[in-house]
């Protein structure tokens, strides 16, 4: 998960896209037609923690996966190994090609007041300093408006954001736009209180970004303890020194894929329902959360289907987008690859925000079709995961939601997630194998009812959530 | 605080050790005596925050202070200049010579199933490594049962202890004594699961220790999910490889200073109640809950009797005691410069469990005392201070307890104090200013009132708590 930025998606209005071929089914007949298979789904899931086995040996055997590394084609290679021992069909790589930012050394050294290294990750995307570190006075703002007053004092020196977490969405902009801010005010780099609610010393990556009319300048994370204490050195009137030295770099773009399997449809096989989440990860921890769980339990859905001889009408497809952390590469090449098939996507569900316990899932598109989707929902009641509510998607679904695929994005009860998202504590233990399992059914009744529906959902006209 | 095995302290029986003046005072008196002097105390405390502010200034400006550290003397010396500018009276270091403990570079590289960098500690007293590291095989096994049924697998390996977390007392077990378990079945190494409660991918330091009959191996901790990582490869049935390096390495004792500041009695000085905490930390993190806040609170406690115009009977004595962490060398100097004193110490108060809000205090000491120290606890309910428990001191103040000083440790509301403990996360923004108000009310409370009962507590026999 990326930026609850892109996650307000601007739905086009896409009325035509699908052929009309008859009324919206009768909502109430939904209940009748599904609950028993809806129940084998739900029970079959609950039966099994293989979901977060599964994740484990992902995240074990490759740990983390950043666009362009090896570590991530050595995953994909055995994502698709494995879909195809499930025994699921037409299990490719599609090829996209990503950025390829490398972190190299780096590291933030205290030297005045009092000279100590502080834990820091450089930002993704951020260029590197020169090989002797750039030393500089620290001016320590607490956010864009006390930079703009203070912007006479910024000049040469380094400026640190030491914004409070207010929620992911608002803090995060000091993350997306500090460097060009502070490079604005003739900032010789800059440095983010890490976008976190929880302060456990430990800094956060996450994508930074230039302006093509500003002069970059280097960008790192340091912990909120650190932030809060060079700040306090600053109110005390102390002289805060810093030397920040990065080697990050951008090599040339690499080739990457987006990993497909699917279950195809009965009758209706050209008509999709694809569901998904994304391979890649940041260049710590092993992207357990963000987002191998999402990956592994949309495949554990459609395997689910598979083992208990599910065929619902139309296909439904899993996919492992590529490079949602720093370009949305696999979601535009997946919009480029089937730009001719789009008007027959049904569905786009995908999980980005952590495999906790399942509440339901958002939904973008038309009131028809979330009154038909709320009625699917309702077959998830004795899970708790029956709420869809109006709006939600996906970055790696954003690009097929822009031509008029209706969106989902599995909501699940995330109060930690930023805890550990792009940090090093990003690991599967913070994932409970019984939750994984529950939003492995949420994700198979949703796909499986709605790929099956006799009619596809009506795309109508979407009203903005 | 060092380990809850060194707080269940053997007390000796002191009958005669303190002259019997007279009758115990009438414990019922004690709130119509002292009630209005209690309230001004208590509100002169929550009506301000300096406790965590000088604390921040402690730690902000000299980080970590490990005995025989620069930055602990540095510390020491800040310490008397500041008690000295308070007005305190007889301010002076006390002298103690402390061992010199010094980490250097290390490092944990896990070589197979795949080439990762692990977080990781050496643990306090380990010895090093050869240069080049220590390259072995790694054998994980839960618990010392385990070692023990797979003894004959541990010859030439790495030990990793991955036992689960019960509380620090059973658990840090594992860190004491796990380099001496391993290198008796032949482990050229071990390794530790952190022991804490919650988990980041924080390792976790230490004491550890050595048997003069076995040769010493080194030791290191690494995260919960790391251990936890390695486990599972195990059980895969993956091999398991590390790279050890550690630096660490024994320089010739130091000295140092217990830190001492007073104000005198007036009627008796010769009489002591001595309270405080520990200068020195672990070389990790800033050593703010273990224990510069304990310090903090005691000598906050003195600062306000003074501020108030407080002279009690007998004299307050605040000391800031050093090397709690790696050898109560300075526990060992305070014994040893005050022994003529000590049969004239009325009462010895520790504060090392982390300065959150205060419950009260554990008391080691004769049961008419408990009773007496009861009643003033009761002048502590408004602040919900008030429970004293039997059993309690502290690691610094035991060695004038084993020659029969009735001891108390404050209590608190330490539920998060080992997701912090010993590791880069202690720090002073974990405290809360008002909570740490609380437990100076409740330090001066307690040692005001006991310094100016009628007499002193008496000592009689001393029950196993």
């Amino acid at each position: 998960m990326r930026s609850a930025l892109s996650l307000t998606l601007a739905i086009a209005t896409a009325g035509a896209a699908l052929p009309l071929r008859a009324q919206a089914p009768d909502t109430a007949s939904i209940d009748v037609r599904y609950r028993a298979v809806a129940d084998r789904l739900v029970d079959a899931a609950l039966a099994d923690s293989s979901a977060w086995q599964r994740l484990a040996e992902l995240t074990d055997r490759f740990g983390n996966r950043i666009s362009g590394s090896e570590s991530l084609e050595r995953a994909i290679d055995w994502m698709l190994d494995r879909m195809r021992s499930d025994g699921l069909e037409h299990v490719r790589g599609e090829r996209a090609m990503v950025p390829h930012w490398v972190r190299g050394a780096e590291s933030v050294e205290l030297i005045e007041p009092r000279r100590t290294r502080l834990p820091m990750l450089g930002l993704g995307g951020s260029i590197g300093t020169p090989k002797e570190g750039i030393t500089a006075p620290v001016l320590v703002v607490s956010d864009y408006d006390e930079l703009t007053a203070r912007a006479a004092e910024a000049r040469g020196k380094i400026v640190l954001f030491d914004a409070p977490y207010v929620n992911y969405g608002v803090t995060v902009q000091y993350r997306a736009h500090g460097a060009v801010a502070a490079a604005k005010v003739g900032a010789v780099a800059a440095l983010l209180r890490s976008v976190s609610p929880f302060e456990m010393r430990e800094p956060h990556t996450g994508a930074t970004y230039y302006d093509s009319t500003v002069k970059p300048i280097p960008f790192a994370a340091i912990s909120i303890e650190d932030a809060a204490m060079l700040h306090r050195m600053q109110l005390r009137g102390q002289s805060v020194v810093v030397q920040l030295k990065m080697e990050a770099h951008m090599l040339p773009d690499a080739p990457s894929r987006n990993a497909v399997a699917e279950i195809t449809g009965s009758t209706n096989p050209d008509e999709v329902v694809v569901m998904g989440g994304h391979s890649d990860s940041w260049d710590v921890g092993t992207g357990a959360m963000d987002d191998g769980g999402g990956v592994i339990v949309a495949w554990e859905a459609l395997r689910l289907m598979k083992r208990l001889g599910l065929r619902p009408r139309r296909t439904v497809r899993v996919v492992a987008w590529v490079n949602e952390e720093n370009g949305d590469r696999g979601g535009e090449a997946y919009r480029d690859a089937h730009a001719a098939d789009l008007a027959r996507h049904v569905l786009a569900i995908e999980s980005d925000g952590g495999v906790f316990r399942p509440s339901g899932f958002g939904f973008s598109g038309s009131d028809s079709a979330l009154a038909i989707v709320r009625r699917v929902g309702r077959l998830l009641a004795r899970i708790g995961a029956d709420t869809i509510s109006r709006g939600g998607g996906g970055t790696d679904i954003g690009p097929i939601m822009e031509r008029g695929v209706p969106g989902m994005g599995l909501n699940t009860e995330g109060s930690r997630y930023f805890w550990y998202h792009h940090s090093d504590a990003d690991t599967v233990d913070k994932l409970d194998p019984h939750e994984m399992a529950e939003c492995v059914a949420t994700m198979a009744v949703m796909a499986y009812v709605v790929a099956d529906l006799p009619e596809p959902l009506p795309r109508g006209t979407v009203q903005a959530p």
